[in-house]
């Protein structure tokens, strides 16, 4: 047996075939389609095509969204380009993958699957997993099973407040962990100070392209100031909002991945394990901050993951 | 068959005796005797033979401190006066109540575990509680159980941050929600601001006495300007962590109690909401914030619903 896992993003679609032991035995990407459902429901088609179809039991889609699992319905995902409102995305998958079936769920509840089931937090009955990237969104293991929540949407760590009225988020709203460390909001920032003349090799690098990660890494490595003060404040705000959830949780380890996680590196997660240290209240049991080690396969991978537990519960992912 | 109830406070012991169907059969009080463990122990026997101990077959007592739930030790009580290091508090109260057994737990724990199984959360597979008074604690029900956490120290919202680097709280910690809405940390801004200058009815009321929930209601109600202003950040305060706390959890409701809230009302509770709805993301399911209805009494209730927990569990509490 084997199962197909999607990470379908804003920009690429990435999947992987998993086999029976777990091991990513292909992988393979295309850039997300625009116009919406249609094109992208094709491509989805050609991905699992070249990844493999024969004795593929399932598959799974991590979307950047909010999704209702049971009835496979994409509900909202503003950053695919051209969809608007709800779309039947497992139904429509079934349809062109010859009638498999096919489960949903948000990218970040695959990625932290992945990295509980098969990475950095393999084993661990409690756990907090943290991406950080160009937005900052997370999942909780709690007692041994993936935390759903309510709605379905636990896990929205990057809109903890960690300065009341303080910098705009993507959202919206002020002072979130994603305004301080979400890529995002700190390319604002830094296209804001580059702007009021404050130089910054951040945007020389970056041009009017996307200031990826990778450009984060660069800046940093030659003491850019601008880079330094935002990764600075990125470090603290995740001090902040690890503190907060490891106080009400009583928790003993949090995972770090996403991309801007994974390419600033151990050092990254050294200082954010000091920031949130600095935080925790005299008598709290050890807490450790470790580095995820899936990278951005982990989506695809989780994906894959919940595919195999839909199959093994008769259709409903085990434990949501 | 009956239970009996403790709540072991720094400045008085509470109890109540709960029969089979969760009534309040007797409840006594007596001021805590200073010295430390031999006499509060000696105190909590004397409470309990005026509450009845006929036909009562366990004892639960809500402790403000740090406990090992398992061995019936009390590690830290700060607040407790004469209590330095740990203490064998079951063990100590099961010799002077007759061999009677004697769970403990923190007071805050017991707390919700009322207000969940008795008060205002009646009922809720998803809850959290929180109690507004001195400090700031709470307490979580999620998937219909009380979460304890890998410690036993779970639910302290008290220490979240919302304002990183913001006012001095009581642990030593910068900007926590309990340096806000804690009524200590209230006075102590209070106090400041009337010894600087602005004179405020608070400390007009107060004197040199403790500066009590009453005595912010009477400030607030005669519209003393420092009053509004520690109120009105307190509910701010509340509406951050109590967001973050949803974002997190994804959870459907919260009680507010505690002697602040009880104090100041429904109109409090009305301003908590709306503080919180304002930093809600859009989207995410509705929230119901609501008052507790157990006042002082939840402590001691729920200790005593601990203990019944015990019993029928055979020595240890269910879900914990």
């Amino acid at each position: 047996m084997a199962w197909l896992g999607v990470d379908l993003g804003g920009t690429k679609v990435y999947g992987v075939r998993l086999g029976d032991d777990h091991e990513v035995e292909t992988e393979a990407k295309v850039k997300t389609p625009r116009g919406g459902p249609e094109p992208v429901v094709a491509a989805v088609a050609a991905l699992a095509e070249q990844l493999g179809l024969a004795g593929v039991d399932g598959v799974g889609v991590g979307v950047p969204g909010l999704v209702d699992r049971q009835r496979g319905v994409l509900l909202k995902a503003p950053n695919l380009p051209g969809w608007d409102g709800a779309f039947p995305l497992s139904a429509a998958l079934t349809e062109v993958l010859g009638g498999r079936s096919v489960g949903i769920e948000n990218d970040v509840s695959a990625g932290t699957r992945a990295e509980w089931r098969l990475g950095a937090g393999r084993g661990a009955e409690e756990l907090l997993v943290v991406f950080v990237g160009t937005g900052v969104g997370g999942g909780l293991v709690l007692e041994g099973r993936l935390r759903s929540g309510g709605s379905g949407n636990a896990g929205e760590i990057g809109h903890t407040i960690v300065q009341d009225g303080g910098r705009l988020c993507s959202c919206g709203g002020l002072g979130h962990l994603e305004a301080y460390a979400g890529r995002g909001c700190m390319e604002r920032v830094a296209r804001e100070s580059h702007r009021s003349g404050r130089r910054t090799l951040l945007v020389e690098l970056a041009g009017a392209k996307r200031m990826t990660s990778g450009v984060f890494k660069a800046a940093l490595d030659a003491d850019d100031e601008v880079a330094n003060e935002l990764v600075a404040s990125a470090v603290e705000a995740l001090g902040a909002a690890l503190a907060a959830a490891v106080h009400l949780l009583d928790l003993p380890a949090v995972v770090l991945g996403g991309g801007l996680a994974d390419r600033l590196g151990p050092s990254f997660v050294a200082r954010v394990a000091t920031a949130t240290g600095q935080r925790l209240l005299a008598g709290v049991a050890p807490l450790r901050i470790v580095l995820g080690v899936l990278g951005d396969r982990a989506g695809a991978i989780g994906a894959a993951l919940m595919a195999e537990e839909l199959a093994g519960a008769g259709g409903v992912a085990s434990g949501l």
